[in-house]
């Protein structure tokens, strides 16, 4: 981890600059998956699935027996830990359900907005090293809150076919079994162009590596929504002399071991705390199974020592960081100065992993600076709000005469004619 | 108007797609465009200024005393209505704040979200025939609610320099003062990645044409939101036999006079009403200035005779209208089985101008089908809902447990050893 000590206001920014990516060589690989599966199919996405993930089989969807199996799979702990988070993650995310409310901004006037469900989405869900079925909570239970009709699983299965049990048991729960045997940018494919077996969907949500994180971007340009641009992930940590040394130390690992990509930032006031968590880190680093990965991500890293603690939310807002961690005596006080941030976790015991679990808020969060402008995901992400308007003919009367010089002197008279004629003929009638 | 009686519900599909618009020619001028303002800034706005816009000056903000001399072109009657659109704007969209709610997911863990508004926001406002002056209010009214720190407006000045008085002065009543001069796919680089004069920013917002759009959805791919992908303005009208052909014919020629491309559609279950709209359409479109833009939508344009008012709805659904007109008498009952749309309104006198300009709904709306997936503009297209969470020890002894089975599932140690570190500390505490 490196050390930088009261950095110059203006150096800032390109102490914060993120790794950039060309994207053009990505890009043709991508493009070319893409408009292969557009073009064939089923067939295309059974040549990726032997060729990425040396599965051989053309069989693609999840079978019902599956589903049972895994199941099986899954020990009564783990489930009870699945149902408890999906408590909270639903209890959470349906708080966030509005009921419409009219309001009357002029006599006769009425406007409002009730909330739709988009009718099809598609969760991505990676294999790999780190199998997310947490990701599929996380994912399908605010799709079954907002009531989508559609709700479809892609996810890459292994060289035997076989999907992590805990992924087909969290998505069964979820109530979601049109679980597809496809990964990377060719599932991204699918579910955006629809092939015989995976129907295409309005809007794709999920997590992914460079690959699928493309595809969804390309994909969006052709018309098919998507929950949030992502890069790797982060941690911005800000902590005083209050903090615990080992909390923050295994705060920023448990960032760290996401991938050797991963951005772990911790930022103080205090040059001992900076000095014992660093320690801290050492020492945990080593008892852990994904200690390469944790090490290279650290060795990006940085603890910025800075004068106050004020001064590090200012440092945080420009980096508008996917998790921050206010490890700090007065967060109370200063939470309300938090500008851009994916996801905010207050004091000494509200880690990272809580909320990447368990607490109920979503773990799908917009990195890369992008809190700057998107939210995380939430019940909003799978809605429209569609606005509505009742006018009364006294409503049109009261406001008709503002509309009619509006659209004249925008030169669109048609638009006043509509309101002309309906007052003529309200005229009319009362004569 | 074509005129198809009862199709076959599978031909649906095909009836209702919209012209696909082949993108690789326009994506090499608009790339050439954004490298170009990117690499040479101001010089390159300057250039495409002359170019585009026959503007010669290398001015490009606007200063005050243009902004002071534009309050005195405006008529004291488009001031007023101007005022009274911008009181309902301002209503409707303030009632769209949400106050953080705190919810207890388990004893100890509380969870909520907070609003923020995004810091820098750029408008886009075409010039041109139709001077959009109503999507200044449209779109500067919530971004003032939300609290946006930086607002600034592009927009392209005639040959002589001028900017339509009515922006100016509607930009300055909404307190925007930073106007820049310029316009097209250069706009929306130099707000995308900041020239010497036009301050980068993190969303773009506003209409525009197709080079407009399609920069738009490129510079997306660079970083800076955008507020929704766009094409051609549409309507859809679904009429019974209660409705008033000449109101519907006045609706209809005003979404047709937007431009050649607008979609047009007329759905109703009665025959008659379809004939009398049509000679109604004939008769209007004579008077109107824009008739040969009108007449040329209409010529792309449909009147769909079906068996009812639920298929109509049905119908609907599957086009996903930017607007909805519902002119039928059962309105409240059939309302609620809406489920994409833009905006809809309600009834014989809620007119799609209304909308337009002063009920208090926003015109920025999703077209193109994008209104199965995405919402229109709302204050909630100005803000981030940034998620927190605070809890307890007593929180994390409640939910520790679960995180650790799951974290462990997932193979993540370190996620694991976050939650054991505290346990383990509490623990020793107690001791």
């Amino acid at each position: 981890m490196k050390i930088l000590k009261y950095p110059d206001k203006e150096k800032w920014e390109s102490i914060l600059r993120r790794p950039v990516q060309d994207n053009s060589v990505l890009d043709i690989s991508v493009r070319e998956i893409l408009s292969d599966v557009k073009e064939k199919g089923d067939d295309a996405l059974r040549k990726y699935n032997l060729a990425f993930d040396g599965y051989k089989s053309s069989k693609l969807l999840v079978r019902a027996e599956e589903i049972m199996e895994a199941g099986k799979l899954v020990s009564p702990g783990l489930k009870e830990a699945i149902r408890i988070a999906m408590h909270n993650i639903e209890s959470f995310h349906r708080s966030q359900a509005e009921l419409p409310e009219k309001l009357e901004t002029t006599e006769g006037v009425f406007c409002w907005r009730e909330s739709r469900a988009i009718e099809k989405v598609g969760l991505y869900i990676p294999g790999g090293t780190a199998p997310l079925f947490s990701s599929v909570l996380m994912l399908a239970v605010p799709a079954l809150i907002a009531g989508c009709e559609e709700i479809i699983i892609c996810t890459p299965p292994g060289p035997d076919g076989k999907i992590n049990p805990a992924i087909l048991y969290s998505a069964s729960v979820c109530g979601v079994t049109k679980i597809f045997k496809t990964g990377g940018a060719q599932a991204i494919a699918a579910m955006a162009y629809g092939t015989e077996s995976v129907p295409a969907v309005n809007k794709i949500f999920g997590p992914g590596n460079q690959y699928v994180t493309r595809a969804k971007e390309l994909v969006q340009l052709d018309g098919t929504a998507i929950d949030i641009p992502a890069g790797p992930s982060e941690v911005l940590l800000i902590a005083d002399k209050s903090a615990n040394p080992e909390f923050i130390a295994a705060d920023l690992l448990s960032q760290a071991e996401h991938g050797s990509d991963s951005q772990v930032l911790l930022l103080s006031d205090s040059e001992k705390l900076i000095g014992d968590t660093t320690i801290a880190i050492n020492n945990q680093l080593e008892k852990l199974p994904r200690k390469d990965i944790a090490g290279k991500a650290l060795k990006n890293s940085m603890a910025i020592l800075l004068n106050d603690i004020n001064t590090c939310i200012q440092l945080s807002n420009l980096y508008a960081p996917e998790h921050l961690i206010l490890a700090i005596s007065n967060y109370k006080e200063l939470a309300g100065s938090v500008k851009s941030a994916g996801s905010v976790f207050l004091g000494s015991y509200s880690c990272e992993s809580a909320g990447d679990y368990a607490s109920g808020t979503n773990h799908t969060l917009p990195t890369n600076g992008y809190a700057r402008s998107y939210s995380g995901v939430s019940l909003d992400s799978y809605i429209k709000k569609i606005s509505f308007q009742e006018i009364s003919s006294e409503g049109l009367r009261n406001i008709g005469k503002y509309i009619e010089i509006m659209a004249e002197a925008e030169g669109l008279q048609a638009h006043k004619n509509a309101v002309s004629i309906r007052l003529k003929s309200m005229q009319d009638e009362a004569n």
